[in-house]
């Protein structure tokens, strides 16, 4: 059972800001082991990714090689359902044809006293996407890493995903193929982490590293992040859904459970203004529970993390949204447009009843990479400016210097950078 | 003296290689003590900062007051040089004008299929900026870091400075009026940013910080990130000057020694294709050195981090740029903008002779808090952006999730999430 709150209670204040700052993840402490792991692949490099994957993976990669073969993506093609193939296609154009709207314009510009400005964007030159094995090998998450990061001009994309027992799931690879991503090797953990950052004799370093990944990657992330670039350092999901009586209790449940059946620490908070609508939703939640496969990871989701809370009019539940600053945040309410602009904090919004949250998963073409744990207050999902960087460009001549000289030598002589003085003025015969 | 460095030389891979790898900064393990600070904090609030502020500041706020008063900020203006606080007038006008370039525009717009997605801005509500007490306590910073978030919108923006035995810089209280800034604690160190992630019984809680600060303030915002958002981890600054023979050695030795005096781990590099050149400006250098009220610190930069590297010709200055990737990059040759398109690594680019860097330092336009330490390779510049975040909107009505349910069906069936499938296929009485 989720917890419910009740905005009319005398104690919700208290109960709700305790429901905001509960932690739903345990961070185990592995920076030593981490540490150890990427010292090692900087000193003896390629021959500790077969040592460690021999042992974490149980796989052979002096039998299969450390780099996935043309070949071993041809038999993954044969290998997959031709339907799943197709989705991920229709994906990917959906994708790619949202994410092409994100790429930033140059702007070079003069201004009154003849100063030449700009601001000029590049792509980042290499960049490394990590994908977990097992059961968070999700094909769909390599579409929405890889596909920004080509928008965007990334040269060399690499791919490095474990082979669980020697095998990588065939719809992972075709994704990656599809993404346009050539370059994919057999390695997982802090040890593919540590080889993307500062490379091997078989795998060339790169400038920044995304993805998702267990505690191990997280921290080797962590500790290679100023060496290269990183990502946002994802937490479990979560979803809020603002639902008026005038919705189906199953629909709102089915987008609730959604959210709960990723992980048992992942969250599903509904608030409503309708309290036996309410009472539905969990009532349908109990019901829908029962015939998932992943029913055990949903209920223990639910029970732990969540919540109903209810409000007593929909413009209630503004400031609590703005305050859970949502990964996800479905408006299933009669007048969705009007809530839109009040709300200020959330990864995604999905508008309407219409508009289940799982779309923007797959093929809506916004990305499903999105600020968790409340972070959506100061930053914001993945885009293709996450795959480019910003230079100034400043240009002045001998008058422009002149006219911006006296400003210039006054500050610095206020700092007492005589040399910062000096720089400006020996240009202009104004000091030696 | 500077190392030198010659492209024609058997061993210049490695020694660049070297080079490009030398660590300039300690960093201390303060982790433990930060720790402390942030839970003491957490656990006293106001208390814990006027503790710590008198053993550190050796200033009592029981005396002086948390806050910045505003017959204190009308007291630095009269303690304050008016050609000074003319010149932090005019860099404001212009970083506004040019950081107001830097604004996103929100994009809606209607798919063929008329699914409705979008892209929307909103400020970051609340901001803290972290100035150094001492000698590192620049007015310029100041706006450099508040002018920006002014722009984006930012509502509340919150400056803590430490007062070194009881006083702040008047120059920085100035900036900060000038800036916008309304609200202004007189606390510095981890506690500071302690006090900004979580609050006080006076500081309310930000949602994200920003500027530079020593080993601890360093520590502790690494640990706050997370519960709040952080700006990049500034390391010492640096400068990569090419410049050809048809320069005067002067000027480039000024803008040299403009960088060293900075910190004895900032770090200057000529790259010329003139040996007699780089040996003119060496000799420039060590001449200009003499009369710097901070010789120490800038010799101690030149002797230890500075280089002069000899190129064939200017173009092969560009592979070198590209893998410095300079916070600041001079382009002081015969054709700069032939060189422009091909540099693709560097925070800001100094166009020509008459462009000292120093000039982008105070008045140019463009932001001088910059990526550091080869980060250029994948980061930017402190920008408008950084006091945003941008939510994903995604609209659809039946018909369009009709069409585009398929895709979504097949890609949550492959990754085995029954209820993601559900959430899609009850809306259309595909499944119960």
């Amino acid at each position: 059972m989720a917890i419910t709150l009740n905005t009319s209670d005398a104690d919700f204040e208290t109960r709700f800001a305790a429901f905001l700052t509960t932690k739903r993840e345990a961070s185990p402490d592995v920076d030593a082991v981490v540490r150890t792991i990427i010292a090692d692949v900087r000193a003896r490099g390629d021959a500790v990714l077969k040592e460690l994957t021999l042992k974490f993976d149980r796989a052979d990669l002096d039998k299969l090689g450390i780099a996935v073969s043309k070949e071993d993506i041809a038999q993954a093609y044969r290998d997959a359902d031709p339907a799943t193939v197709e989705a991920l296609k229709f994906a990917r154009d959906r994708i790619r044809s949202h994410h092409q709207r994100q790429r930033p314009q140059d702007d070079r510009y003069v201004d009154p006293i003849g100063v030449e400005l700009g601001s000029r964007w590049t792509a980042v030159e290499a960049v490394g996407l990590y994908v977990p094995g097992g059961t968070a090998s999700y094909p769909s998450s390599v579409l929405m890493n890889a596909v920004p990061a080509v928008v965007a001009g990334v040269e060399r994309i690499v791919m490095v995903v474990p082979a669980s027992g020697g095998s990588i799931n065939p719809l992972v690879l075709v994704a990656a193929d599809i993404a346009g991503i050539s370059e994919i090797y057999r390695v997982g953990g802090a040890q593919a982490v540590a080889a993307l950052a500062y490379g091997t004799e078989t795998i060339a370093p790169v400038a920044k590293i995304v993805g998702p990944g267990n505690a191990y990657v997280a921290a080797a992330k962590r500790q290679v992040f100023g060496t290269v670039g990183i990502d946002m350092i994802a937490g479990p999901s979560e979803v809020l859904v603002i639902a008026d009586a005038d919705n189906d209790p199953d629909w709102i449940a089915a987008d609730l459970l959604a959210q709960a059946e990723h992980d048992a620490s992942a969250q599903s908070i509904l608030i409503t203004d309708d309290a036996g609508f309410g009472k539905a939703v969990e009532e349908a939640v109990e019901r829908q529970l029962k015939s998932l496969s992943r029913a055990e990871t949903a209920a223990a989701s639910w029970r732990d993390f969540g919540a109903v809370i209810l409000v007593k009019d929909i413009d209630q539940a503004i400031p609590l949204a703005n305050r859970i600053a949502a990964e996800h945040l479905e408006l299933a309410v009669a007048d969705p447009e009007a809530l839109l602009p009040k709300i200020r904090n959330a990864g995604a919004i999905f508008i309407g009843s219409h508009t289940p949250e799982v779309i923007g998963d797959y093929v809506g073409g916004s990305n499903h990479v999105l600020p968790t744990a409340r972070s959506a207050r100061f930053s914001s999902g993945l885009s293709v400016l996450d795959f480019m960087k910003r230079t100034s460009l400043l240009k002045l001549g001998p008058d422009q210097l002149r006219a911006l000289a006296p400003a210039a030598i006054a500050l610095a002589t206020a700092e007492g950078l005589d040399a910062h003085g000096r720089s400006v003025g020996i240009r202009l015969n104004l000091q030696e």
